[in-house]
């Protein structure tokens, strides 16, 4: 008689409490994702409450340095100076790193990975991977298969974003100023620089030295990296819309090979965490209010680009949070697992 | 002992009561246009009420074939079907029409002008100028002075479009939406196929073959009639977002030749009806909010693409029913004025 032992696999999120953190819990129980146990961590703030998994209620604890004995596998939203300081930590102790902030990404010993695209990075994974910004993700899972058939040479977006790209405080923000519109009071800027009810910021995130802001520079980068095609250029114009959930992206490609509207879409309905929502004569076009609440990244409005030989336009639209963020980050997890990759190579690999 | 005589200027708004109308008649008052009486008209159903002119209530008359005597010049806003009936019964009686509908726009007899760009244009007009789609005219504003100096290759541009391009109907449904959502009730769809509120749509005005939208086609179409350059290759994708005024641009300008982000910014700040709004370090760029109620198109966000060796990013904002329609049709009866223009060549020019 033999007796099937399942290896003990623990899992912990860290910023549990914010908006990306409680998608990952619902989204770790919604694909049934293996761990044997989930943990959740978060400032000694919210240390104390409880977040529900299922019919289960996670303890939230106080995140600090020896936090991650015993855990083998750890979701990090909780910010970049947090996963600059706690990530290593998290390593140190034998726990693989899933981190959704901005600190490790441009990192070489950090792979980038979007798992339909290029979920071989993982393979050389240091105990740190990387979760692309949410622009950048819902972008390359549609380029990719372009890229491999058809060689992309450019590509110009311009976004439209969500606010709880910002968190729940820019959902707040969102719901708060257009109340006040409403009821004729004051609007009040906490997160945005400018009112965002009703008005639209082409700025998301800081202003670097080229002008460019580092969410524009964020797309331009990773894409490169995910493709792992220098390449590729990519130029980009961030934008904040007056939208709860979903973001949006207006994408200009120029390929190497010409490649037409009707090729383009036979592509992308073949290729992974794609749905080809394309049919403008019954008015059927991507949309945040589509998207939101869905795991798939919708694809419309493919049409040729009559100003260029081998160019085409393209409508591209996901939730944010989900493929965005949460559900990427867990498809990274599920991808460690079936390849057998939870496991940290070099403690020492991120100690300074 | 001379007597100076003015001669009599009678100035027709035709769809006086629509946003546009209203915005004309104001504009023209604002502006203290030259005009010895103002006129408006409208469908039967409006005739009887009143609107302001000034401190004056102007009669809302009824819209008739015959409404033309003795009126020198008529501003049109009453939709393509009643331009394309009532301008031809305008100029047989010797009226001048400024045509805000896209009926005339690519008719080859029709200048299509703004005044910043192309007011050599007027000197050919047979008795019907078109005005420019409002998407079209703040980006042209901006791309004259750069074409003019650096020759213009290829545009590819994404529109961000308030409701009220769409009308008074589009703003009442914008905040009826919002005020539903608000308050826990279902929201109905009269004016867009879809929601708006909280929402974005990649669909203005009608699909046509290519799987374009019209209005996508109008910035394409109409930018290369103005700029009078066929060589100029224009991309559209106009999206409509949830703002009551004020359209946004993110423009992409290929040019022969060239152009740094700072030459742009010195060629932009001397150019007519442009105010150069860029410094990122202040967080100061341009938004629907800024330009709402002004007669300026707002560029910002001036900054060098990486991606291409001779191209720009820009960011232009201008009021859509100002700029983009009722002050345009004013500044261009104020240019016919000026040129001595208020006069009709042949009365038969636009007779079947």
């Amino acid at each position: 008689m033999t007796t099937h032992m399942t290896k003990p696999l623990t899992v912990a999120v860290v910023g549990a409490t914010g908006a990306v953190g409680r998608e990952m819990i619902r989204t770790l129980f919604d694909r049934k994702f293996p761990a044997t146990d989930v943990r959740a961590f978060a400032s000694a703030r919210s240390a104390g409450s409880t977040l529900p998994y299922g019919d289960k209620k996670l303890p939230v604890e106080e995140l600090k340095e020896d936090s991650f004995t015993d855990i083998q596998l750890a979701l990090f939203s909780a910010g970049g100076a947090a996963s600059q300081i706690f990530a290593p930590h998290a390593v140190r102790a034998g726990c693989v790193v899933v981190d959704n902030s901005a600190a490790w990404r441009m990192d070489e010993r950090c792979p980038l990975v979007v798992p339909e695209v290029n979920p071989d990075h993982l393979d050389r994974h240091k105990g740190i991977i990387a979760n692309p910004n949410c622009s950048t993700i819902q972008m390359v899972v549609v380029l990719k298969p372009l890229h491999d058939n058809a060689t992309i040479r450019r590509v110009v977006v311009s976004t439209y974003q969500a606010v709880s790209g910002a968190g729940q405080k820019g959902v707040d923000e969102l719901e708060r100023q257009t109340r006040s519109l409403f009821n004729a009071r004051d609007t009040e800027n906490k997160v945005y620089p400018h009112r965002i009810a009703f008005n639209i910021l082409p700025q998301i995130d800081i202003f670097l030295e080229n002008e460019y802001t580092k969410e524009e520079m964020k797309m331009t980068n990773e894409t490169v990296k995910i493709l792992d095609d220098p390449a590729v250029k990519v130029t980009a114009t961030c934008v904040r819309v007056p939208v709860f959930y979903g973001h949006a992206e207006s994408v200009n490609v120029e390929t190497a090979k010409k490649i037409s509207a009707a090729q383009a879409r036979a592509l992308l309905s073949q290729a992974p965490g794609i749905t080809v929502y394309d049919n403008p004569r019954e008015l059927m076009y991507p949309m945040p209010l589509l998207a939101a609440g869905e795991d798939m990244t919708f694809v419309g409005r493919i049409r040729e680009d009559e100003s260029h030989e081998t160019a085409l336009n393209m409508w591209i639209v996901a939730d944010n949070l989900r493929k965005g963020a949460a559900l990427n980050a867990v498809q990274i997890a599920e991808a460690l697992c079936a390849r057998e990759l939870v496991r940290v190579p070099d403690t020492n690999a991120f100690l300074q």
